[in-house]
C-alpha cells in the first residue's frame, strides 16, 4: 500500500507517524510546498517576540528525522499541483528546479492546512506588510522587528493571534495599534467578557480601534500605516495582518470533494472525504461540535494532530473515530490568560437554547496563598441543566479550570455535577471549594430556580422595557457610596432581616454585593421570607461596573 | 426546628450556612470546644513557615460574622460533653467558667473532626513537642520557630503534612530530620513514585529516616530529639508529630452510632448516622470511593465542606446526596508538586484488578516555552479500560492534570477517552497533545494489547523468576554508555530495521529509550515484523535508573 500525504505541518506528519506505527509494509510519502515541516504555528508570536530564540525550536524535526524514525519520505519544496482521483495519481512540481512528475497512491491525505487571507484593500503588496501563518512569515516579521526602524506596528485583526502579536511586539518596545472590524476583540467571546481584554490592551499601551476596517495600506514602497473607515490614518512601520485564515481546499475542490458549511473539506468521523480513498485532516478539514454533531471549523494544532492520528489509524485498518471538538481555545495577553470552551451565551441563544448564565468572580486560590481573581462566565442549558460552555479570564489558574470544564462537558456534565467533583485542594493550588464547584453550584441553583441569576444586560433590558425592580445593594454604606447599580437601595446584609418588612415581597427584586456571594445570601433570605421573584445579579457590582464602562 | 451542630471548622459551618440559605425559620446553634472556628487547617504549615503572616488570614471569620450573615449562634469554648439521643438533648460545658447546661435539638450534626494521635512513646509530654492539627498547634510551633533556640527539628511522620512542614521549616533555616515508620514517605503513593520525594528531600538538606519508629522523645524538661528503632538518637530542638490523625468519634460511640470499617462514623449518602436525627459530616464521618462505593476515609477540607453542605441541604428538606470521593490529594514540597487521585497500582492489585500501568514522562508545555517534565503514573483496569487512578510529580502543571484526570475518572472515563478530550492548547500552557492525552493513548494501547507496557519492577520480577528477555536500548551509543538497563543491547532506532533479522522474534522483547516515545516506535517496528511479545519499558531508562537508585 502506498500513502501520499499532502502537507507536513501538524496533521500530515501525524497521519504518517500513526500509519507507520501500525504497519511496516506500507510506503509513506509526504509532499510539502514549503521548506519547513512539522512546526508549531502557535509558537510564531513567541519567536517574533524573542521569547523563542531560534526557529529550530519551533520546528525541531526535519525530513531526516522522519525518515529515520518512521521510514517516511518527506519531500519539501514540492507542490502537488494536481490530483487525479480516478487514476489515483498526483502531479508534483519541484519548486526549486521546476521538475514535474506523477506519483500514484492507494490512499491520499489532504493535510493542506489553512492559508492567510489578506483583505481586498490597496497596498498589501508593499514592503513590511506581513501575514502570521508560516515559518517564513515568522522569520520575516522577526527580521523586521530586529531592525532599527521598527518603532511601531499596526496589527489588523483582534483574534488570538493578533492579540498575542500585540503582546509580543509591545514587550519588544514596539508601539502597537490594533484594528478590528467587529465591535469587540476576540469575537469568539461574549461581548461582556471581551471588553475586559480591550481594557487590558489599553492599559498596556496598545491603541485599539474597534468596528473599523482597513481601507488601504499607506506608504511609498514600504508600508507606513493604514487608513480606516473613519478616514483616520494610523501610523505603523509595519502592517501585520492577523485577520483572516481559511481552509486550503483548492485540491479538494478540484477533485470534487464536498466542501462543508464552514468552508472546510467535509469529512466523516473516519476523516474520509466524499471522494473514495481521499482523506482530509487538520486545518483543511471540517470538524464538528462534540455535544451536538454540528459542523465546526477551528484551525488549531491540537485538533489537527488529533485528526491526523485518526486518519493514520483508519488508513491502516485500526478502529478509530473522530469524536468532535468543543472549540476549546486559550491564549495569553500580557498579564491575562483568556480561555473558552463550548458555546458562548450569544451562540447558545442563537442556537435556540434557553441559557442559564453566570458571571462568577472567585480567587483561584486563597488570598493568603497569593490567589488572584478569575472571571468565569458559564452557560448551561436550562432545559436539562447540561453545561454548554465556559469563558474564563484571569491571571493564573485559568488553563486548569478550562480543561476541567472541557473534560466535564465532554462527558455531558450537568451544572449540578460540578459540585461533586473531587478536585485537588491545598492552599498553593486552589480554594477549599474550587471555582469550578462554585460555578456549578450557582448555575444549578439558577437552573432549578432556587436562586435565580440575572445578568447586568438582562436587567438593563427589562428595566428599559418598563419593568419595575427593587434593587438591593447588600454591601456597606461606604462601598455603596463609591459605586452602585443604578436605582439600587443600600441595605447591608446584617440589616436585611430587620428591614425586610419595609420591602414589597411581590415586586421583582434584585440583590447584589461585590461579586455575588453576599448577594446570594440576601437572595436566600428574601426567598425564605416569601418574596416571589428574587434574582442575584450575576458577577455583582464588579461585573456591573465593568459592563457600564464598556457601554458608556 | 432547632439544629445543633457540634464542631465549627469546615464541615460544621458549612452545614449551618447551607441550612440557613434554605430556611429562615430554623434555629441553628454551633458548639465548639476550641476558641478558633472556621479555619483552614491546610494553611497551618504556611503560617509556621511565615508565608502566611497572621493567624487571622487562616481564620478570617468569627462568630459575629456567622451571626450577621447566617443568623447562626456559634458558641466557642463550649464542649458538648454528652448527648442523649432519645431525649434529643445535649449537655454543654462552658470551658471558661465550668458552667454546664442542657440544650435540645430536632436535628443534631456531629462535625467533631479528627484528632492528632501521639504514638505511645515516652516523653511526648515534654516542652517543645508539638502536633499539627489546630490553630493552637500552629501558634505554638510558630512561637517556637520564631525563638532564638530553633535551629533544628525532628518531624515524625512522612505524610503530606509532615512533608509540608519539612519544607516550611527548611525555608526558615531550621535543619529538619524526618522519621517515617514505613519504608517510604507518602504511603498513599506507590513506592516507585514516592522515592522521588525521598531524593528531593535529601537534595534540600532534610535527613530522612525510613522504616523507623520513634522509641522515645529525649531531653530533660524540653525535647532535644528522639531515639529510633536502631537506637540512634536524632537531635532536634523540637519534635513535631505529624504522624497520626483519627476521626473523633467519642460522642458518636456514646450514643451507639455505628462506626464504619475505616474507624470513622458510618453515614449514608444523606450524611445520616444510624441514630435517628443525628448526622455526621467532615473528618469525623466516613466517605466512600466514588467508582465502587467502597468505604474510604480522607480527612480533607474539601471533602468536609462538601459533606457539610449536603447535610445542610438534607436537614432542610432539599434533595442532595453525597456521591463519594476519589481521595484526590495534592501538596507542594520544595520545587515539586505531588498529587494523586483514585487508586495506586498497589491498591488496584490489592483490590483484585489486573491493572495496566504506565509511567509517562512528558513536559507540561513545549521546552521552548519553559516546559518541565511531569512524571505521571497512571493505572487502568485491563478488563474494561477504565481509568482507576493517577499519581503525578512535577514542578508545574501538576494540579491541572490531576484535576482533569479526577474529572474524567468521576465520569467513568476509559483510557481511550482521554485522547479525544479537547483540552486547551497554546505554548504557554500545554503541548499540542497534552500529557493527559499521551497518558490515555499509551494506556489504551496497553489495554488493547497493541503496544504493551512493562514496569521496571515487573521486568525485574520476571527476570528473577528465570525468564529470558531480549532488551533493546534504542538510544545513541553515547547515551547507552552512560547508563542502561541491565542486560540491554544497544540498537539505535535508525538501525533497527536493518538489524531486525539479527533478533529472535519469538523471545520476549523489551524496548526502551530515555522516557518512552522512541521505545514505543521501536516496539511498533518489531511488532510489525512479527515479534510475538514486545513490551515498551514504562517510563524508559530515566524511570528505570531512578528505580535502581531507590532499591540499591
Amino acid at each position: 500500500m502506498k500513502v501520499i500525504i499532502i502537507g507536513s505541518v501538524a496533521a500530515g506528519t501525524s497521519v504518517g507517524a500513526k500509519a507507520r506505527r501500525n504497519r511496516e509494509d506500507i510506503e509513506i510519502t509526504v509532499y510539502d510546498r514549503d521548506e519547513h515541516i512539522s512546526y508549531s504555528g502557535c509558537g510564531i508570536p513567541y519567536y517574533v517576540g524573542g521569547e523563542v530564540d531560534e526557529l529550530d525550536e519551533l520546528a525541531p524535526r526535519d525530513p531526516k528525522w522522519f525518515k529515520k524514525r518512521y521510514e517516511m519520505n518527506v519531500q519539501t519544496s514540492c507542490e502537488v499541483i494536481a490530483v487525479d482521483a480516478l487514476q489515483k495519481q498526483v502531479t508534483v512540481k519541484d519548486l526549486q528546479n521546476g521538475d514535474e512528475w506523477h506519483d500514484s497512491y492507494d490512499e491520499l491525505v489532504l493535510a493542506t492546512g489553512a492559508v492567510s487571507t489578506l483583505p481586498p484593500v490597496a497596498g498589501t503588496e508593499k514592503k513590511d506588510v506581513f501575514s502570521v501563518r508560516t515559518i517564513r512569515d515568522a522569520d520575516a516579521i522577526r527580521t523586521w522587528a530586529d531592525g532599527p526602524a521598527a518603532k511601531s506596528a499596526v496589527i489588523v485583526g483582534g483574534g488570538f493571534i493578533g492579540l498575542e502579536m500585540a503582546e509580543q511586539l509591545t514587550y519588544r518596545g514596539i508601539k502597537v495599534s490594533l484594528v478590528e472590524r467587529l465591535p469587540q476583540v476576540m469575537p469568539g467571546l461574549d461581548a461582556d467578557m471581551a471588553f475586559r481584554l480591550y481594557k487590558h490592551l489599553q492599559e498596556h499601551g496598545v491603541d485599539v480601534y474597534l468596528g473599523q476596517s482597513v481601507q488601504a495600506v499607506t506608504g511609498e514602497q514600504a508600508a507606513d500605516g493604514v487608513t480606516i473607515d473613519t478616514g483616520e490614518k494610523i501610523a505603523g512601520d509595519a502592517v501585520i495582518f492577523a485577520s483572516g485564515v481559511k481552509p486550503n481546499t483548492a485540491l479538494a475542490e478540484e477533485i470534487g470533494a464536498e466542501i462543508g458549511v464552514t468552508g472546510a473539506i467535509k469529512v466523516n468521523t473516519k476523516m474520509q472525504t466524499t471522494v473514495p480513498h481521499v482523506y482530509a485532516a487538520g486545518d483543511a478539514a471540517e470538524s464538528f461540535f462534540q455535544p451536538t454533531g454540528e459542523a465546526m471549523w477551528r484551525p488549531l494544532g491540537s485538533t489537527a494532530n488529533k485528526m491526523g492520528r485518526i486518519a493514520g489509524s483508519v488508513i491502516t485498518g485500526e478502529e478509530a473515530s473522530h469524536r468532535g471538538i468543543l472549540g476549546t481555545g486559550i491564549f495569553k495577553m500580557f498579564d491575562l490568560t483568556v480561555a473558552q470552551t463550548g458555546l458562548t451565551e450569544a451562540e447558545a441563544r442563537e442556537k435556540g437554547y434557553d441559557p442559564a448564565v453566570l458571571h462568577n468572580l472567585k480567587p483561584d486560590k486563597p488570598p493568603y496563598a497569593g490567589g488572584k481573581e478569575l472571571v468565569i462566565k458559564a452557560v448551561a442549558n436550562r432545559a436539562d441543566g447540561k453545561m454548554l460552555g465556559v469563558q474564563i479570564i484571569g491571571e493564573q489558574g485559568v488553563d486548569k479550570r478550562i480543561d476541567v470544564f472541557a473534560t466535564a462537558i465532554t462527558f455531558g456534565a450537568k451544572a449540578e455535577d460540578l459540585f461533586h467533583l473531587d478536585l485537588a485542594y491545598a492552599p498553593p493550588y486552589a480554594t477549599t471549594k474550587d471555582p469550578v464547584m462554585y460555578t456549578g453550584m450557582a448555575l444549578d441553583n439558577d437552573v432549578r430556580g432556587t436562586a435565580k441569576l440575572i445578568t447586568p444586560k438582562e436587567l438593563d433590558r427589562r428595566k428599559i422595557s418598563g419593568e419595575a425592580f427593587q434593587i438591593i445593594d447588600t454591601r456597606s454604606p461606604k462601598q455603596f457610596a463609591e459605586s452602585a447599580v443604578d436605582d439600587a437601595v443600600n441595605i447591608p446584609l446584617a440589616d436585611l432581616r430587620s428591614r425586610v418588612t419595609l420591602l414589597n415581597p411581590d415586586v421583582p427584586t434584585v440583590t447584589y454585593c461585590n461579586s455575588g456571594t453576599t448577594g446570594n445570601a440576601a437572595q436566600n433570605i428574601l426567598r425564605n421570607y416569601g418574596f416571589t421573584e428574587v434574582y442575584n445579579l450575576s458577577g455583582g457590582n464588579k461585573n456591573y461596573q465593568m459592563m457600564k464602562k464598556q457601554t458608556s
